[in-house]
């Protein structure tokens, strides 16, 4: 089997979902896309590689649907609607690019995006660079330097349990409690075009880890983070099973949730409080500040850093 | 240096071009770009890997620079303008992030793109993975599905010389005369948009090399190609320097040309002779067939072919 037929079988035949939107699918030396008037194209990219996203001993498929959903995670936090994806596949055999090609199908189809374009090379170590692209109404992508003095800090989704789930994995316990918060992202789509529409203006997708995210948004305004642990909900179920200290290094610095982190003024607590947790407030200063029950806590340096 | 200061350092600092559709450039989740009312949007993703796509000992931002040149290729043979890369970079060391940094920012400003974002990871091998956008008027685009038996088959740039230059270089030969034609990879733009405005419907980037891109067209639009190997002007080059036989080889099977191929009605043949060679034919029937001034050229498979 040659290298097109490969990619044939193992990528265009399962994803064989067309967006409405696209004018020349996968298969020629580019795609082409329209975009309605009064939207914009909203885009990232991440790598996701293994012994580095992933453990070694991870199943491929999970890993490389877990590699989707991850990228996709990066649009939920503008608010955008995923359309298309290019993706860039590094693997070690014809088995594993097939085995990528499932996984990658699969967060395609319960996303339904389009797999408009790759690249598959042949490589010592297994990896995906996924590249991905959504639409967005005019001027409405939420960013990072839009938090206010005065605002409250509010969590969509969990921190910590996905690096507790991955810790738990590399003890061998993979029926362990959390394996499944590493294993299966879900990116916040709805929430995120949710808090767009309520007219929120400043989120960030928290991957690098809570404390690292934070520093981005709050540097990035010009704003302090006020952050209160014990308002975390799943600083609370990490307590149950671990001492304080490890809780808070895994909620603060663990990477990998996927959830969102974003800043509301005060009018809108009402709204926002039956999908997302109030856990600070943004004040005049700088920096990311944390107590728990009252007292500070000390932070080293806990977000995750590749040429650390 | 964590991990956010060096990829400011290699790339942002260093590719400071904003495009001015941008809407949210490079540093949050997701950077946005408007499409103008009438235009479509473009795109395409291409791994360059170290050992694969060029030699160990092959100058590293040498190679990050020819790896986007190599990408944008693919816009060239759309017509579209280039506008805006995504990268991903896997690099073994931060010296390496450096030397990446270095050569992708060349590139950008020769071809005034924006680096509108990225991620980097460290690696046992050096890599990119590089998306771009581009823009076009509405259903301009050209492809590889339009070719029409009749039409001539044309080809601009060279197929060949990179692939001789390749092995150049690979035998030490560091000075030779087609290692320029390897390592400095100018995608086709002008030509490109210059054929669409001609009105060529059917073209495509040569980078798996003449025979096998030829396939590709062929193959797609329904029709034969009929070509002779004496009108390609890079072979005629060749062959003052080896024997018919592994000239053949490289001009048909050697691959990296970046040149494009296109179809076009004899109509066209005065506007298109000044910067494009005539090369062949589209006929009733299927596949690829070369003669050598009227002999039948006997050929094997001689794309490259990443997983064979």
């Amino acid at each position: 089997m040659d290298e097109f037929e490969l990619i044939e079988r193992a990528f265009r035949s399962r994803a064989p979902f067309v967006h409405a939107l696209t004018r020349l699918p996968n298969g020629d030396d580019a795609s082409i896309h329209a975009v309605p008037e009064g939207q914009e194209m909203v885009m990232s990219t991440d790598i996701s590689m293994a012994g580095k996203h992933w453990p070694e001993d991870f199943p491929l498929s999970d890993a490389a649907c877990r590699a989707v959903n991850a990228a996709v995670s990066d649009l939920a936090a503008m608010g955008a609607t995923p359309a298309w994806m290019w993706l860039g596949v590094m693997a070690t055999s014809s088995d594993d690019v097939d085995r990528m090609g499932q996984g990658v199908a699969m967060a395609l189809e319960s996303l339904s995006m389009e797999l408009a374009g790759g690249d598959t090379v042949r490589s010592s170590v297994n990896a995906l660079s996924v590249t991905v692209a959504g639409l967005l109404p005019q001027g409405s992508g939420m960013r990072r330097n839009a938090a206010r003095a005065g605002q409250d800090v509010w969590l969509c989704g969990d921190a910590g349990l996905a690096a507790h789930g991955l810790r738990q994995w590399q003890q061998g316990k993979c029926e362990g409690k959390h394996v499944p918060c590493f294993r299966d992202v879900r990116p916040l789509l709805n929430e995120g075009t949710r808090l767009r529409e309520l007219g929120v203006t400043c989120c960030i997708d928290v991957s690098d880890g809570l404390l690292a995210d934070a520093s981005h948004v709050a540097d990035a305004s010009g704003v302090a983070f006020h952050l209160c642990m014990e308002k975390v909900d799943s600083f609370q179920a990490l307590i149950r099973e671990m001492d304080e200290q490890e809780a808070m290094r895994l909620v603060l610095g663990g990477g990998e949730d996927y959830s969102l982190l974003f800043t509301a003024s005060v009018k809108q607590r009402e709204s926002l409080q039956t999908f997302a947790c109030r856990i600070g407030e943004c004040r005049e200063g700088s920096g990311v500040h944390v107590t728990l029950d009252g007292r500070n806590v000390h932070i080293a340096h806990m977000g995750y850093n590749h040429f650390a």
